[in-house]
């Protein structure tokens, strides 16, 4: 963390210390039914300047298990008018708020915001950048589905599948499991995964899928951004083609899961697709985690909103 | 209620029995100020797939006077992105509600969100299918206006005007006024209320609009859906002409309201078109209940969520 | 305030006796961690029927501070149905709230609404009328920024820049000011700031921008609104030219600042338009109380929300 943001902030996951991701994975385990936080304080701010359900409603109900009031930025914000979201986040900030919960459209802007304010700031999504809480539920959800209980992935292995290079997902997830000693391999399609990343990222760059599945001990699934997409027409979607050429070529199909080893779980951060890159059986077979992945991302951001108010 | 959904849930009024019925609408008469719920509940969720304001504050303050935290859907939310509505709900659950308080546009839908979930579903308008807490309102507010204490409506006349084949509201309230005892007319234009509808609601149709309003002891005007006509030019209306040509033809004017028995009461769902359905000042006699179903509508909704998230 | 508005309003500055205002603007000063509301109330009802940002916030944070429950129209409200304003604000009335607070886009809309209700009504913002809480925040800021403890004005002289035309913050600051004892002196091009402002305000009107700045104990920058001038073309921003002309014509430049006397403050209500209205470095030079506004805000709408729940 950059010393000029007030601690308990959250804005990556890259470069986190192995011993303060593990305590943060370790108190969002034990975050089933939080005591409420008992100091007095302002409101959590929840800041989305792109819009949001899952994220933002898992983050309204952490903090209400806390204890602790929400405001929220409708979706008609000042930036409308004008004004930056530095400034619009700084004009909360005066309210007298605990935190403040991020998502925007420019990559690393949660650093920028956070070097502005004097309270915490947890990234909750910022570009291309990182999405820290989707990450620490990936960590926490394959440790579980795998029976790592102190959070150490030595010797397993993780597939990323997709659009890697616009998922902030994928680069929190890469850089959370690989500190906590995980093999990371990312694969889709040279446009949406291309060579460079795997200096990038630190991640290894893989083509044959198929392959790949029968080694990794858990796969994750990136959703493809259709509304990025537009119609299915294939020059929209680019290399891929249409949907049904990305399923053909990168979806998790049935008959693909089938080549996954007896122990290994699929994880997909949602909104699914169903049917583009995964199939509705895939989705809801029993080594599914999608369902899981939500509950534990309640878990998550209250251990992180705890961190973020009343720093231990 | 069909097995496969949780106790608590509300989906429809047809079909459930007279006893239970009674039951609901006894203790939504008695909610003025409801007790606190005493257990420790997950938030209710609040899943509008349509726009929506009247019912949505309505159900947000029944749950504040329970004492239970609400969650909210946007209206930008995750469908926009490819995912299915019962995805969405089921992810929602994930997050650890009470309940579901579902509005959505496809008919029927409460019912396969219901079989998908879990957790008791509570349905808020599903396409023209029903709007249940709707028809309590106006079974409870018929009863309290003519005075029946006991909820037994038998030799009441209620006469049920406008747009029905596209009303949910009118749905729940016939079914519901029919198990109390009722008799339900419905009347208006043949392409809003065919003769089609006596067989599938159970109701009567009936064409002689003014001869009906001396007949009636309870009148319940229905919204014309303005946006779904368009401008007013004459086609979008269809055979009612335009918003003029349909307040002559259908419309509860001043002069209609005459033909009224004294003790005759006037309901509307909201909002009101004045001066297309109901002139203004219909709406505002002492004869109208159209306020006081929006207060009884705070009680019912307390009554049935208490109903869906402690059920005794 | 007039007879037929329920006590605890607050519709316009104009007109309130000067102790009332002291006494409110005392109450104001005071409620940095205010005492919980005891009695038991319904919730304060957010009536926005034009977007807001940081004006919803603030009561919102407010209200919460007092331990009361906010409820919300969403963007897309029942007027989008056909019904009026004052239809929707007394269907919300029966759900049993404490207080309305109301924006709208008529001027004098919150006269009518709070005529039509039983409630006390707070105006947060009706077309060019009055915005009375933004007013508070500034007769408050100018006084404890130039150390007026007793909140006696007589003596200081205000400068309001701007598009003074189209502004209801401009309004309420006027009046509240005035009824202090300050002079209040109105700058900006004559399309913004006519000449007939004067006897219509009770303000000066001057041209000498540069001059006033040396005189003036505190300045006002409004903002412009560009949502209403559509892109930089000379045309739509009228005789004021584009942003940039504006800026060099009736613009807070760093050059311009320096003209200002040592203790002279400077204030915007937000959102501000960086290099427009205000430069970068003005707006956040110490003498710059924009940020103080914000938290003088939640403060004053505090005050307000319990002389409205709570009257003395």
């Amino acid at each position: 963390m950059p010393p000029a943001c007030a601690s308990g902030s959250l804005l990556q996951l890259r470069g986190m210390d192995r011993d303060e991701l593990v305590a943060l994975l370790s108190e969002a385990r034990d975050a089933r039914e939080p005591e409420p936080v008992h100091a007095t304080h302002g409101p959590v701010a929840l800041c989305f300047f792109e819009p949001s359900t899952r994220t933002r409603l898992s983050f309204e109900v952490a903090a209400q298990r806390l204890g602790l009031a929400v405001i929220a930025l409708g979706d008609a914000s000042s930036t409308s008018k004008g004004e930056t979201i530095v400034d619009t986040c700084r004009t909360i900030e005066q309210m007298g708020i605990a935190c403040l919960i991020l998502r925007a459209r420019p990559s690393g802007m949660a650093q920028v915001v956070a070097r502005s304010l004097s309270c915490p700031v947890v990234n909750a999504g910022d570009g291309r950048h990182e999405h820290p809480t989707q990450g620490l539920i990936d960590c926490l959800a394959i440790a579980e589905g795998l029976g790592r209980d102190g959070f150490d992935l030595s010797g397993v292995r993780v597939l990323i599948v997709g659009d890697i290079v616009n998922s902030r997902v994928a680069r929190s997830s890469a850089a959370g499991l690989a500190t906590l000693g995980a093999r990371v391999v990312c694969a889709g399609p040279p446009h949406l995964c291309p060579d460079a990343l795997a200096a990038a990222l630190g991640v290894e760059v893989a083509r044959d899928f198929e392959a790949q599945l029968a080694l990794a001990d858990a796969v994750v699934m990136l959703r493809v951004q259709r509304e990025r997409h537009g119609s299915s027409d294939e020059g929209s979607w680019g290399a891929a083609g249409g949907p049904d050429a990305y399923r053909l070529a990168w979806g998790l199909t049935r008959e693909r899961m089938d080549l996954l080893q007896d122990h290994a779980v699929i994880l997909h951060p949602g909104p699914v697709n169903r049917g583009v890159e995964i199939d509705p059986e895939v989705a809801d077979a029993p080594r599914s985690l999608i369902l899981r992945q939500v509950a534990l991302g309640v878990q998550v951001r209250s251990a992180v909103l705890r961190r973020a108010v009343a720093p231990s």
